[in-house]
């Protein structure tokens, strides 16, 4: 089977309402309202069209066998979770998924797995209403690099930059679940088979915060995925905000006070032990949650807006005068986050 | 070594005069004339703004140790190809690059092979005026992922579906260096020194025809980048071709006559037996020129148009009506291409 084969066969399918190759009625592109894909998969590029008032955002992740899931993970979940991760940064930036590329490095063609893997991407590029519009296949370990493309209006994006003393520190979700899962996977900490099940959904199939995302924009003044753990991803928010607030107003250090009492947890998490559920919460990484800082003079507004959606946002704790991350009784809290290479 | 002090020793630079992180002056991006990178790596993504009349062109090509480049291939090498053959993508669609990303995946943090590949990488990113806005490191068996994003006028790319019957075929540059240097490195062919440093240099650190793809662009039908050998690349531009015709006109297949003593040889070619330096030129592969069609009422004005600038086209043939590839003597052409499954 050919690389043209392949793609043909497993990377192939309809874009769901999206106006696809447009080569051929070129001058319609003009003036136009709603991004559009104007040559998809099967050029040497795509070529993509976005509305003049509004920004592509951009980000690339690779997931590889071994060291960003486990071996035996299955193909369904490698898909989904390697688009969801990338998905999940665009939700960072409060951007709406558009486009996507896939770099798919195999050991081998095996058609079982292939097609698992095409339900996988297909089902959350569905749901996310995301296109597939280039790629490409080769031979080597296995390893899967998604870049994401998606549209925000101009200036609006959210960045990790914008946290100012006083800010309130929210997260979506519950933390803390994908490295529970982890663990449960390595038999390195034994849980109930139906905390298993859904830790390790959540560990292979995490849910990028897009609608939330949508509400959030409109009110937090920052905003990260957390991928590493809490600690780690609240540290950039931090240095950040700092690095900017030193440049517009030569500012003073700012820290965070996290009541730790208020982190979210699952069932799962609250049916282990509680010293070691918190080390997962602050610091397990995988979460793919999104960790935001709400000025005060918004949080009613901000609350008030998330009455019909009912999304679940959680404060715990807030942006202080102060360099490093404490919690209520000001000890320093320091676990260290998920780092690739150490 | 964390991965962000990473990104900030090996791939941070200045990004030669682009307005970079425009994030605090956010008002000032509507109207613009100009692409802006509003907000570059250290973020969950980039922001990038692209001018009104522009489409957005983007290809993603990943590169495997063993597979893509010999192991002992050079970092500075092995960064330079990666980018050089994603920026071919760009030309072969006429677009003109603005930025890209990298997904590195790294068996282990090698201080001296992290300076050399960036070395490599910000060369390339300079001479064409692309500017890295992200990317992701991440441990696991060497394979670098570069997605990069071009712009072109709204309705002016480049697509491999326009040649049409009597469209005169061209090629820029020499065929077979790039698999000749392969051959060589491999021990399978002996050459004089200077034809093997000539083609190990054509291997590691193509070209990528940008400046030709600007005056190509303006008179081609169609145009593809010779990356799996000529012959397959034709092939795509005749089936896609034909596809398009059978939409538009429902017009005949679309086939090609090649004159193979036309074909454009490096000396080092013209060093080894004719038989297999054709088979070379033909079906090598890791060319990275660019194969165009040029309608017959356009020719004259395209070569005029080359007067200055002097680039090497070279017309090998045409397309014609009757299915398949064949030479002047109308004998079919069919050397297989290069597959990376096969």
């Amino acid at each position: 089977m050919s690389e043209f084969d392949l793609i043909a066969t497993y990377f192939t399918w309809d874009t769901f309402g999206l106006d696809v190759d447009y080569a051929s009625k070129q001058d319609d592109s003009d003036n136009q309202q709603l991004s559009k894909v104007i040559k998809s998969v099967g050029d040497d590029a795509a070529v993509l069209s976005l509305p003049a008032n509004q920004q592509l955002v951009t980000s690339i992740d690779t997931l590889v066998s071994g060291v960003h899931f486990p071996e035996n993970t299955s193909p369904f979940d490698i898909a989904y979770k390697s688009l969801a991760v990338n998905l999940s940064d665009l939700a960072a930036m409060g951007a709406k998924p558009e486009w996507f590329t896939l770099a798919l490095t195999l050991p081998e063609i095996d058609h079982e797995w292939l097609s698992e893997f095409s339900k996988g991407l297909k089902q959350l590029s569905k749901d996310a209403n995301i296109a597939l519009v280039g790629g490409d296949t080769t031979s080597g370990p296995l390893a899967i690099s998604i870049q994401v493309m998606g549209s925000v209006e101009s200036g609006k994006a959210l960045y990790r930059s914008g946290a100012k003393q006083g800010d309130n520190i929210y997260v979506t979700g519950y933390l803390g679940d994908g490295a529970l899962g982890l663990l449960s996977l390595q038999n390195k900490i034994e849980i109930n088979e139906l905390d298993a099940e859904y830790c390790h959904q959540r560990l292979n199939c995490p849910t990028a915060r897009l609608a939330e995302s949508e509400l959030i924009k409109r009110f937090a003044s920052s905003c990260i995925d957390v991928s590493d753990g809490l600690l780690q991803d609240l540290s950039h928010v931090l240095s950040q905000s700092n690095e900017k607030q030193r440049y517009d107003e030569l500012s003073n250090e700012l820290g965070a006070e996290i009541d730790v009492s208020k982190m979210p947890r699952s069932d799962a998490l609250k049916n282990i032990d509680t010293h070691h559920a918190l080390e997962l919460a602050l610091a397990g990484g995988d979460d793919y949650e999104l960790l935001f800082t709400i000025p005060r003079d918004k949080e009613s507004d901000f609350l008030a807006s998330n009455t019909k959606t009912q999304y679940q946002f959680t404060r715990i704790g807030e942006i202080t005068h102060g360099s490093g991350i404490v919690n209520a009784d000001k000890k320093p809290l320091d676990y260290k986050g998920f780092n690739h290479f150490s």
